[in-house]
């Protein structure tokens, strides 16, 4: 069997992982039940509605959307879905829904809700993306996402293009400044950590320094993030890493943004760290239309 | 007993209606525990640090990131705080901590990404206030809330000195086109919603067209959105359905942003809704700085 | 499309309003198995069974019932139901049951405890529409509804021919004489109210003299609620209201029953609200019959 | 020690089991916020309240009414409270409540929800109990209760001078028609039960005419439920039963009344169950008086 | 129609029951993804799986490894499933699995922990019955299970042969040594149970003396449990029971084995608890193999 | 600030990571109430207990223990603990509580339960610890934990002095024979997750046969996982892979038991994991005793 590459597909969370995240959602949104379509709509019937982008925008969390119109009206097919990570244009039809028009209308806010965020970042992601082609260096994802919407802002991420440091602060060792002041200095807390944290876990140290970096190399760093360097100094300490340790990993944060992220890339960093893709990103413009 | 004007903090929720997110962001942060900490910082430890602007903002949801402390040490204490709604600088203190080392290390990215996001919120929904300052329209947040934050959410645009649409589809009737569709006609719409809505909530319908703006003041609605209408449309929908029915609300939606708000608050109309206020607002830049 | 009259059954909440109520119901009925069942009935069986009523009343919340028996057995078929609302006699088939034995014996009670519930409250609900047939009173159910039950008790009321107040504090201003106190007077409720409320509610306030009444429509209320006068008390009223402000809703509550119910509705009052609805209806007799 | 009587405290569940019901009772009441109180009082007011009867009844679950005041405002302090199973007058305080104003009005209503309707099970079920004073017999409540108020209901039952049946399907055994049926006969039955039940529950045999009571008896039953007999047929039944097994329990039940209890009672019978305990009972009326 | 005998199968708890507790432990194991899967398994393959058995044992709670492949890909299927209580061989197929691999290998560690353990039980349970065969003793299992699994240990312990004391403390009256201390004597704690108690329940009490025995006897326990006595002090304490009370259930735990289980069975005792068959026993090895 | 070595008590989890799984086992335990304490407990009544040894062992999850009679008795007070990880002897008191009797008596099953699991695992792991002792080679324990008490088992193989493979299959790589065949050969294998998985994780491949190891190093693995090789085998394996790689980690599994572990651990490898720690362990005899 010839293995094909790895696509964004791979990476949509299992269900389980996100259907409490949706139900809590619709619940938030219908409250004690949508009074304007009791008044006026059958129950009974049924219609067809889509989702259309009113601008161009990088397709992630399509799933999510069906989910929550599956939440509410079981019986909902979809004959037209495009695929995870497509570019689409403005006026791309992303989802076509076929279910009772009640259900449609109580799930629509939530469904774009979720959507125009998720493809908001996607977008954003993919500009990163671009911005640094051709260089080695990967832009990822931190954990500055909206609360309780992790996996799917992360997914997000990844859909665009770009991928994530770690998840939560039990898949990932990152010692910070508060970390080796309290265990007295770099050195100390490597061996610490190294001691006692299980063994598939690699040791990432913040350094703020030429000196802190050299101590946490010399301590035996698996990786060593630069905190807010400029690109000049990215580069001395990138070089002294490296003769010290040629396997070390490398990653900048800090000041990192659309405009400046190829100047940090051409350093020749492993990583480069952005909250802003989760933070500020703006959600793309998305409508729901019924077919009348 | 004279009473002062109505201030945000009477519209802070009760802490039951925000606890469980907080709770469950806390979750999604730690996984199965803090690894880094474990291993660098002794459990015994206590210090205090403080939540720093790196650019100026509005506050929103300080007690939330209160919130986030306390759950992971309810003996946190917190000697300086600034009040709800305040505009602050680059380099204030928000917010002083004295707790558990390892629990504000545990609830640091939590408690600054709820207040990040909440305070960019109130900054944006006071940028919309101050451009329409001086006219007697008021700006609403929209359903176009980040799923399962809306209770905040909708908080923060009040802090900013917005205020708020309908919460959720039970607590409002808005009737919209496909509402109408279903129904037949806007005065069928209308009649239903009088005769088996709740009689405290008011009806209001959605237009696109001053024919459908006269068949809902006709039908007696309470209050008519004016659908992506520019100024000028506004202006004539406005003067002909004052005409017909005095004191009716009016409400206009579509296109508005942050550079066009004060022409289309100039019309006259009562209300204009802006979903940007949540879906596409920029997070402040905070940082929470440890004592060392 | 001709559009039919709104029909009882376009108030049945969604699915996801209720599963919740029916599981926790059954897991507290259930316990940790049915210990007679386990012991007597043969897993592999399955039966079909009746629910019967042992009086006359009118249905409600049948819904809820099947719920019941397809979270225990989720291939459980109805190959009969009567409509929701209708008037069923001593004897009447409400619903017959095809599913495992097993699963029918263990979701009976359940079931039945619902059922019989929600139609003691519309059957009482009818009594009261009928009481008041002719006027252009409606009466309304109020929050005395059974904790954790208000989403299916409101229903029921509806199943009757009544209508409802608010459901919870959320979706409804209502100005009692607590808050006339803290606020001062009446005028400044009802302004803070104006100025703070979301613009699709209503503003109510609760009067107990002319006085206050005058005062509250003189300050623009939206609707007075006239509380435990008399009906000679509450033509006065009504009359003086109605001069002040001719579109004003007035609602009448405190006292009434259903033997005085139409001395208060003829008294020309748009709206008697009524606790007795919800928290003293006697439950209807009914029993589930299996085919042996 | 000398012990005494064992009084109805000892039988207040402990919190871990009421906490979450009146959790969710709030949050249905509360919804997003409490609109009225926000806009008119001020969050720092703090006074007291008093739930005031307006009729005679029996107290019982007082601890949920504080429980509701607690959850809104843990510093809520309570200087009076009357016993649980006292017979209060018109116009007896039974709780006095000092806490925020804010919190006090939003748990108003479910406070009163819960405790009105306990009031009105146990001032039934001391009725039943005076009616059968000076026989041996015992009125007891069945699993006829409020989906999801079992706890509470069974408590109140107690309050009021009665006892209960089994709780719930898993911790009594009772083999009614269709188990019977099911398994052949009833000999069959019991014996079955006997060698798979856990064996610190008795088995109990519904049945409905002398034949079926004396197969019980010679299976061995422990106790026997004639259901749907009349006092002369129970006179009957009992005599039998007892000749055959002088230490059995004999239960009856259908078709009894308040009316007709003592007549049931009179009959020498062990014990008597009524479902209109808890399905059919009419709520104490009682109101709350804030301190203005 | 003429009944089997009861099968293990009637006792297969209903789904309701064990569901939320595999869903908790598919998300505790998959924490925010299979990250390995991700990174290599398309998510359209699928496959066939077998669970077999590396060492013989007892087969209890097939049904929860199957529930686990199920929530995660709710296409499942199982072609081959061997019977509950099946006494299985090294190198036994217990289940086939068809289902795509990406779910078969998120749901594999937590449908094998579940299996391994509750056939680890069975087993042990099974050894325990045949230790005990031909006598007309009982094996019981205890309340000394692991904490959240009781519904299925206590199922595994039947599934083996044995039967089970009280599920909780809400279904058993076993009054002990600090309940008789607290009441005064042990006739007054046998009285207040019988007073107060639901009818359903027989009165256990734990003694550890002959004197004390016979006080619980007179005092009308149904049945005594003695605590920490060899078999020469339980056949003493087994003839004076009987004559006192021929009918009289006798249980003795502490210190039974294995190895000296037959000896107590001996004695005459009707039932043995022993806590070993929950709280020690050994997992089956059981492995997973995907069909390559 | 000189720093102490990390003690086990840096690894105690945090408060809100076991709070529900006390919570869930005391609902379990209790179920709707302690019938037998309600019928003879006054609810006023205090008083002291401790936890005792039967025999030796390790000290795991005594803050368990504690939380469950915190939950039941807020009022709860602890003059004795002693530390976790102490090697105790059979007599020694683990904990004293001082508590209301009737809490005490609820929860006591529900802290024993955790307690003996806990310190049973804790034992196990120290025997591992001591036959290992004087190696490099470090014990770890595995995913074949009990369903829902990871956090606590995985803590308790650590207070035993053993180490911890990943905790889900969110936080480490570890490729299998599966894996590698989806993808075609383990160089892909090991690409694909180099290139898309977060790069704070070591990639970890299982391997049965030295050419498979030796595929895997020159693939760039982190870790080689050795599956069911015997010492002679993994000698061998070791050799060529630090030939091949020298920093690279080695790890074993499969065969390992408490006999034969020194054997293993005398190869030089680095890691041994076991799931006898987590899946076979004996409860350490704990009992709870009343001062009466």
């Amino acid at each position: 069997m010839i293995r094909k590459e790895v696509g964004i597909e791979q990476f949509v969370p299992p269900r389980a992982l996100y259907q409490d995240i949706v139900r809590a959602a619709l619940m938030e949104d219908v409250g004690h039940g949508d009074i304007t379509t009791a008044c006026t709509i059958d129950p009974e019937e049924s219609t067809s509605a889509k989702i259309v982008a009113k601008e161009p925008g990088v397709l992630a969390g399509l799933f999510v959307a069906r989910e929550a119109f599956l939440q509410m009206d079981p019986e909902a097919r979809f004959p037209i879905s495009i695929a995870e990570g497509t570019l689409f244009d403005k006026g791309s039809v992303l989802l076509e829904i076929r279910a009772g028009t009640n259900p449609i209308l109580m799930a629509e806010r939530v469904a774009l809700n979720f959507l125009q965020r998720l493809c908001g970042i996607a977008t954003l992601a993919q500009q990163y993306c671009r911005e640094t082609e051709g260089t080695k260096c990967r832009v990822v994802g931190t954990r500055k996402t909206t609360p309780n919407m992790r996996i799917l802002e992360k997914y997000a991420v990844r859909a665009g293009g770009c991928l994530n440091h770690r998840f939560s602060l039990s898949d990932g060792i990152l010692i910070k400044d508060n970390h080796i002041a309290a265990c007295g200095n770099i050195t100390r807390a490597v061996q610490a950590a190294r001691q006692n944290a299980p063994h598939g876990l690699k040791i990432e140290v913040e350094v703020t320094s030429q000196e802190e970096m050299k101590e946490a190399v010399a301590a035996g760093a698996d990786a060593i993030l630069l905190d807010n360097m400029d690109p000049a100094e990215i580069r001395e300490a990138l070089q002294a890493a490296r003769q010290m340790a040629p396997s070390i990993l490398v990653e900048a944060s800090g000041g990192i943004t659309l405009k400046n992220v190829r100047q940090f890339a051409e350093t020749g960093v492993d990583i480069l760290s952005s909250g802003e893709l989760t933070h500020s990103f703006k959600s793309v413009d998305l409508s729901l239309k019924i077919k009348l």
